[in-house]
């Protein structure tokens, strides 16, 4: 079973995240709460008889105890063991053997399971996820087995790849207080250390019915769903202890910062930037959205500012791109990066970008080049609308990260209004090097 | 009164740390531990009829919960409100009206409250100390005035303060993982929020005598401190849910990271290089107490390294300098600074300092050099024993920072073992710029 987990912060394109048709009808999207917190999303699609089924607990890495950094994703390896009425690996095997397909991924702000299955056998998800909520039964070989193989992972993703512990790096010089800092995978060290108690802890503070959310959407109907739900989830009692979710916030970011990383396995060396800028708010989406734009002008395909001026004017890089994740419970980042064409040097190709960067601030925004990328975003939205899973994901991600079913619906018409100057403010605003890491990743014993 | 807070990391000369002559026999020192688990050290000097007794407690800046920074020395500031017996205040003026003077200092690793008073009043001053370890009594009114009093102190000594500011994003910058990277003052937007809980819960579960030291040093007996410990910090109950100290270590640092603060307040620009060091470990001294001789010989005085080559041969700066701290708890810092001379830039005096480490790396140490360097260790060590509280100061950090009373006795010794090999081995490990920070203090708008 393949686990999904955001290795590296930053440098993950959301366009996906934004695909909402605002001439479409809002998606049918119905909600409601049970008697113990849990909330329920439920959207319908009966093009087809499938349905995906997943559960949202709004808790991830960043919410983990200091010095047991890795626990959220080791205890989503962990919800595949065994409850009182399921064998280790029952889970997944009674998924498939109903002819559906199950995983699970840990974020930052989230952890999420879904099953994606025939809409006959809703009811038996929701009987062994309500299940692995609070009846898991972990055993030390547990442990051992899946320690093991998280840093197996950690190995093959990270430790392997020199741009992943690039990132890494470069998080952790980002944020000077805050969590986001801290790989969701762990620090190795970290994860070596990792114990039943950490999370045995770490599920029964976290994994309750009023910490989650239940996402069904597919070939359902919310009054289908409601006797389900509360049978199933309703049950289960409301964990009183659930702590606030209060992560400790950056200082002001007042001293540019640079992280070199030297390392022999690179093969193609680069340049990234790293800005701290503000993430989607409840009710105050306006800002990320012409971040969001600005990204898609800056670096959204083959007609955008730097592939014309870096890769067909001048030449100086191979590949360039920009990217904002504005999904996120706190402050995020807006991240640059030039892979410069052979023969450039990584100070040369800094340069050339800064130089760029600041051409645009000073000549602003081509009117046609907006025109086309909005439209572009229309017609993602209406793509978009295709994917029954990734409207799940799509609601579960906001409803996590401290949005509303409003802010993901009205999202797309909100990026319409972006206008050319709402995006040259927050062009001046984010650029501001004294809140920036500007990173170089090059090959060991080669200099610059 | 004024406090003693270290507010920024590294950067403090610790030769009296390093005073206790080996050619001399140890001081007369007498431990004991009471039933309740509190440690007693006794230092007895009879010279004069005074006496400081110190209690330190074994948790300081870095024991705090994340995001409540600032909560150590704000409780320390508390400490000096009422108790059950004692009016707000009048702690320090029962202290001077009985001719003594009070003090009190939070660190990373510790937190310390000490008086220095004629031998007859110890008695009052163990009575008044005991009464605050348990009996504080703390109202919303003492949480507002003295939040205004800390957040005023941080505006003085680090926001009016380039240098101090430059050194708090460079402490962020070098750790990754560990609170050794968020300051001791705490950052301004944590403090604003803390409130009569956050001070009492760090109070009721840092503040217990199986969590402090009590140091007696000047002309005392261990047969008349032992009664009255027994008497007035004996009858406190040991608290049975101390937390283990156990801190976030660093992830391998593998990147070279550099910060550049621009402040219109600067007068003087400067490069400082942090690197990450090993600390002195309880039995295990030896590459700290090279590390130690490392930095005097780069930077102790006018006949150091550092000055002869930086400052007299090419006169590239002005000032340079090296300090290790070696007392701490977990990993420390090698700190290296250098201020250019008129007309010569960061970048050059960046390089400058950087070709002599590789000069002295490849040449050596000057034999008769460090041969001077240790008489004046020696005799330092004897000047040292002049000062009783800086006894206690001594033993009360080494205590509180993992080492034992025979680690400080020794320490001497092995300063004075150490050979020329020892330190360039020392040199070669530590100067590793995969684990270092350089910083550039820069003038606002100035290029350089």
């Amino acid at each position: 079973m393949i686990r999904i987990v955001t290795l590296t912060y930053g440098v993950v394109l959301m366009l996906a995240g934004a695909a909402q048709a605002g001439d479409l009808p809002p998606e049918p999207v119905t909600t409601f709460t049970l008697d113990n917190g849990m909330m329920v999303v439920v959207a319908e699609d009966h093009r087809a008889p499938v349905v995906t089924h997943m559960v949202w607990y709004r808790s991830g890495s960043a919410d983990e105890p200091v010095g047991q950094s890795g626990v959220a994703h080791f205890l989503e390896h962990l919800l595949f063991k065994g409850t009182d009425r399921l064998e280790p690996g029952e889970f997944s095997a009674t998924v498939a053997k109903n002819g559906g397909s199950d995983n699970a991924f840990t974020s930052y702000d989230y952890t999420a399971y879904y099953q994606r299955v025939a809409s006959d056998r809703l009811e038996l998800m929701m009987q062994m996820e309500s299940d692995r909520m609070v009846n898991l039964r972990l055993g030390e070989g547990d442990i051992a087995t899946e320690r093991a193989v998280i840093i197996e992972e950690r190995n093959q993703r990270v430790e392997n790849n020199p741009s992943a512990l690039f990132g890494e790096q470069i998080g952790a010089t980002q944020y000077l207080n805050h969590r986001y800092g801290v790989p969701i995978i762990g620090w190795r060290h970290e994860m070596d250390a990792l114990d039943l108690n950490d999370a045995l802890d770490f599920y029964h503070l976290h994994y309750a019915p009023n910490n989650a959310i239940l996402v069904v959407a597919g070939d359902v109907t919310p009054e289908a769903v409601r006797p389900l739900a509360e049978k199933y989830y309703g049950s289960i009692p409301a964990n009183t202890d659930l702590p606030l979710r209060l992560r400790p916030a950056e200082p002001p970011q007042i001293a540019e910062r640079r992280v070199t990383l030297r390392d022999a396995r690179v093969a193609q060396p680069y340049v990234s930037r790293s800005y701290l800028a503000q993430e989607r708010d409840s009710g105050a989406q306006h800002k990320a959205a012409a971040l969001e734009l600005l990204a898609e002008v800056l670096g959204g395909g083959t007609t955008s500012y730097l592939t014309e001026k870096l890769q067909f004017d001048t030449q100086v890089a191979v590949y360039t791109g920009a990217y904002y994740t504005g999904l996120a419970l706190d402050s995020t980042t807006f991240d640059l990066i030039i892979v410069p064409a052979e023969g450039v040097t990584l100070a040369e190709a800094e340069a050339a970008l800064d130089k760029v960067l600041a051409d645009f601030l000073a000549t602003g925004i081509d009117a046609e080049h907006l025109a086309r990328i909005k439209m572009q975003l229309r017609a993602s939205e209406i793509y978009a609308r295709d994917d029954v899973g990734g409207i799940g994901n799509r609601y579960g991600r906001a409803l996590t990260q401290g949005l509303s079913i409003a802010d993901v619906q009205e999202w797309p018409d909100i990026l319409q209004a972006v206008s050319e100057a709402d995006i040259m403010a927050a062009a001046h605003e984010v650029f501001d090097l004294r809140r920036s890491v500007t990173g170089w990743l090059m090959q060991e014993g080669v200099s610059q």
